[in-house]
């Protein structure tokens, strides 16, 4: 009863903050740095970054006590690879394919055109071959990867004008990242990739005429109507989007087996929360967007798909090329589309295809 | 280092057993007793089901001890609810509607005809107002529920004849439980409910003419092929079918935050990772099923699925009738499908149909 009562009082409420821990395991507490890519309570991305680095820390009865840093906080964004790989800090948050320029495969572990859906990624890294490839690749820079959060499909995007073939695409100034980017160039846009603070601006400029971001919750709070009138729905560049857990190879290594299943546990339940907070928000917001701010909701037509699908495979062909290991990565993971995702046509999208045609819920 | 060398020592391997536990905080342990609805080592859910037991302790270091019962090994598979309600074991894993004799709402926590995806049931129960419902059903009878699994989209099943009308469900004997049971016993089926060990025998002797059991990687070591040729692919009864961890509510009432976290994290774990599992495996073994036994796989053409979504209509309205707490729950559940089911109609399952359209993956 001793301990029970310490412990009721040691707990602490809060939300998107790093929670001060109860002191049970304090004397032989391991101290994790964790560096984000996010800004400070950013609306989804931020606040599940956060919520995770607490979540460690309770889940360990302090055992392992987190400090987290929002981008730029101690390092920037876009530095945090490096900083974990060098170990001056432990871990990092972020979208692994922000790491592209260190080897292109990254990619494979957030998203790529025409790929995985959530659950596909998910069952991919864990049960495919996918985490084993990711540590092959993380090896290379001392790095050790492990899911913490997926955004879902990503919308399409916000456009100043409707694009009814892939004609409309020429020319199109676009916001748009990663290898997303490289097929919307391929398809003739003049594409640029931007920080998420720096885009309304642009937009509202006319610099840039089209963004993607992620999806109605996380877009809501950007304010992108104001200048871009249609939000086109399912996207081609991101079907679902992992988060990663990056942290320095070496100190995972040396962490005991307890300590490894308390962080993977926390990583687990936070990559599905994120996702599952996305579906259950997403709709709440798009309804918010239509009658707050007379959003037009548009969706690509086949002829646009058809120039998504082809230039798709034109890009991650291009990956494909660049290594051995870019090769393998790429192999295992088409190949589990077609096994896994061939399954769920059977099944899960064939039953989720009869039962919104029978309620009158389509795209 | 002394703490990592005793608990690198104390580290056992072992899947589908309950590890020894890390002594580290044995001390203080509780004793936490689980029963199952599962046999033991059984495909799929029963090793999943002892994976979870086996994490508690082991993401607790100990201290919540875990003793894992199969189905028969201290109660049976459906005496577990009583069994916990009344404090004798701490906790079931099994599927909650499995208990709709004590209210039929438990329906709902586990899967209804023309319901949830997995995905939607995760966020329902998680971001969607749905734990706060199945906490407040369960405090009716002393049992709190947690997610703990996940086996996606069910089979419709195996047939010893085609279903190319509703008409040919007329006095079809077959094997199917709980609300997907009173929809095809509306469709003129007459069904019965038995337990996983005795379908073959009766499906083999033809005293049934079909059954439904999981999806490909569970059907695959029931045999059901030796005596029934057509394998359905996506069924209407069961689209994602939730497994629960049930505790006793004092018991759970009484637990520090601290170990409350712990089963929490432990359990959302689980319910992302059987599924995921099912996702990775159950492309696998349907090629298997075609390849090792020639099974015939099919699907239900647009008139059958009108026929299911109207008498799911038909029996969830029972249900919804049976008490305000029934109605409430049905309400939340539909409401939730238009809000996010239809939100996900625009972007994943918009995404994922123009992918599989491209790539020649279809039902």
């Amino acid at each position: 009863m001793e301990r029970r009562k310490f412990l009721a009082g040691a707990a602490l409420a809060g939300t998107g903050t790093v929670l001060a821990a109860p002191m049970v395991n304090a004397q032989n507490a391991k101290t994790m740095t964790i560096v984000s890519t996010w800004p400070r309570d950013f609306p989804g991305l931020g606040l599940s970054a956060q919520r995770l680095a607490a979540r460690i820390t309770e889940v360990s009865n302090g055992a392992i006590q987190t400090e987290y840093f929002a981008a730029g906080e101690r390092v920037g964004a876009f530095d945090s690879f490096d900083e974990v790989a060098s170990g001056n800090s432990q871990a990092y948050i972020g979208a692994d394919y922000y790491w592209v320029g260190k080897h292109p495969a990254y990619a494979y572990f957030t998203a790529v055109p025409f790929g995985m859906t959530t659950a596909e990624q998910n069952a991919w890294v864990k049960f495919g071959g996918g985490q084993e490839l990711w540590d092959q690749l993380g090896a290379e820079f001392g790095v050790k990867g492990l899911l913490a959060g997926n955004t879902g499909t990503q919308a399409g995007g916000w456009f100043n004008k409707e694009i009814n073939s892939p004609d409309d695409l020429q020319g199109l100034k676009m916001r748009i990242p990663g290898l997303g980017g490289n097929v919307m160039s391929k398809l003739g846009a003049s594409t640029v990739s931007l920080p998420g603070g720096q885009i309304y601006e642009n937009l509202v400029s006319g610099a840039i005429e089209a963004t993607e971001w992620v999806g109605p919750y996380n877009d809501y709070f950007m304010k992108f109507y104001e200048a871009a009138k249609y939000y086109y729905t399912a996207g081609m560049h991101e079907p679902g989007s992992a988060l990663a857990l990056g942290m320095n190879a070496d100190w995972w290594g040396g962490l005991s087996d307890y300590e490894k299943a308390v962080i993977t546990a926390a990583c687990m339940e936070e990559n599905a929360a994120q996702y599952e907070e996305t579906v259950a928000l997403n709709g709440v917001y798009l309804q918010r967007l239509i009658d707050e701010h007379g959003v037009e909701i548009k969706s690509f037509n086949d002829d646009v798909w058809d120039a998504f699908g082809e230039a798709s495979e034109e890009v991650t062909e291009e990956v494909r090329e660049h290594s051995e290991m870019a090769a393998t990565i790429n192999d295992s993971y088409q190949d589990f589309i077609r096994s896994a995702g061939g399954m769920m046509a059977q099944f899960e999208v064939a039953f989720v295809n009869q039962r919104n045609r029978y309620l009158g819920l389509t795209d």
